[in-house]
């Protein structure tokens, strides 16, 4: 079974520029975990966009669609801010059919030591080999439906809408 | 749903010892790497034995099945040395029935900076919340059945037996 | 010997707030390095403030200067943010004598993984205990007097001014 | 001003075998550490031997002695096992004169996350500089004459010898 990973930014891999002390993204720390976790999961990784998702558009969640589309695999897991990661599971859902899409990311970045990056890196890679088809979001160890879950921005944590 | 979560030692929970250059037990990490990992999934902990798997006997085994026996929970994560993995696994597959087992473990110490340890508990705890009844090792982010693994001790990873 | 650490904030200690992705300051994580440092050094740790040195003020300085006055110590060691930490050391210098003051710093968050903060504090609490009175900045493994110090913006390193 | 680096082995630089659990040398992290450190200190690196001090015999010391005279630099750094430093600084300090050597090392491997390496490498670096000629151990963030030091086995701390 093989698994495709699109990275489109996040806390996830956002990195500290020593220069003037911002946030910003380089590339993509995905590779370095799976070498990191000995990861034997075949995967395809595909960097969509590095962005932080409250910048995300309409128009970055159509590349994502769309390249949840054209994937020959059926399982997929997507790399996303937390933000507008449940934004972008609601409007996956009515496009992408019959295929597995796990949304997970990163309350802290992986680089910064104390991330649970790592961690929803392997529950993500995990639900998305055994779960049916349709579009979940992956955090705190726990999966929901994409269409009950919302970030509870106050405790920074992801919990059922209902 | 609630996790019974089984530690058993193994190289995940290692620490060195600075006074002699020793590896040995301390006490679990488990709880910490959850807390890391902001895991919200519902979970009981209970160390049953600090113990390097190579050095487990059958009556280790007997304790850990019956552990998983009188576990109130239907799901189940095993901490475990990964050199007798496979053996506790079809230990307690014929023994521990209506109930999802995953054993999992780490290549490197939880301590140690590179270890794969947080990556595999957020896979084992996904696979312990959705796969059904049955005894399974979880490493290397994929998951076999109790009957189908073993680990290629030259490589240092996990594959199917046949 | 014992060594007065005055904390002042900067890089250094600087933190990720997960709940709104900005950097902040909590409290310092000095003890916690030193305690991981095995040191045996003597110190008096005071946290002065915790600001980011761009924001500092004269009036910030004076709060410095008077510190390193009224200190019985006669060895101090200045943690402080690196964009204007020759500004600090040249107000200093005119101020305090009789003294060995080393000012400090990282380019790296301590907990951001990968931090020269570490080295910096090693090397800072070592030259407080050799070298005569006198205003220091201590970064990159290297120490320039207060008066042929500067730092390379572009290149994010100290070098001297001459 | 040149430091001439020697590298010995000791705790600094072993690793975890994650295929057997045993720790062993493969090559040295200095030049790692000194990139993170962000140092500019101009240092030529030599490794010498990679070996536990335990394991250390006297022609090993003078393999290092000899490296000691024959280099140009006047200042000098030997990362070495805390086990037999002091027999080492012993060893050196009849032999090489008009040149100021520290030893250091460190309590747990750099690569274990909790180490101590980088903080003694700072310092060493910074004695290396300052200090007159003459043999040291920098550990703990201080710094003793070859003639007055000894490792405190129970508490694993160096302390003066009187």
């Amino acid at each position: 079974m093989k698994i495709a990973v699109f990275i489109t930014g996040g806390t996830f891999d956002k990195e500290y520029n020593e220069l003037d002390g911002s946030l910003y993204f380089k590339k993509t720390h995905v590779p370095e975990m799976l070498t990191l976790a000995r990861s034997l999961v075949n995967t395809r990784l595909t960097t969509l966009m590095m962005k932080d998702s409250l910048l995300m558009t309409d128009k970055d969640r159509k590349i994502i669609a769309s390249a949840c589309k054209k994937a020959a695999e059926t399982a997929i897991v997507i790399t996303h801010g937390t933000d507008t990661m449940e934004h972008t599971a609601r409007y996956l859902a009515p496009q992408v059919k019959n295929k597995t899409i796990i949304l997970t990311g990163a309350m802290v970045p992986y680089k910064f030591g104390s991330s649970d990056g790592l961690f929803n890196l392997g529950s993500a890679l995990a639900y998305a080999q055994v779960l049916p088809a349709g579009v979940y979001v992956a955090m705190n160890g726990q999966v929901f439906t994409w269409d009950n879950v919302t970030k509870n921005k106050k405790k920074g944590v992801f919990q059922a809408r209902h």
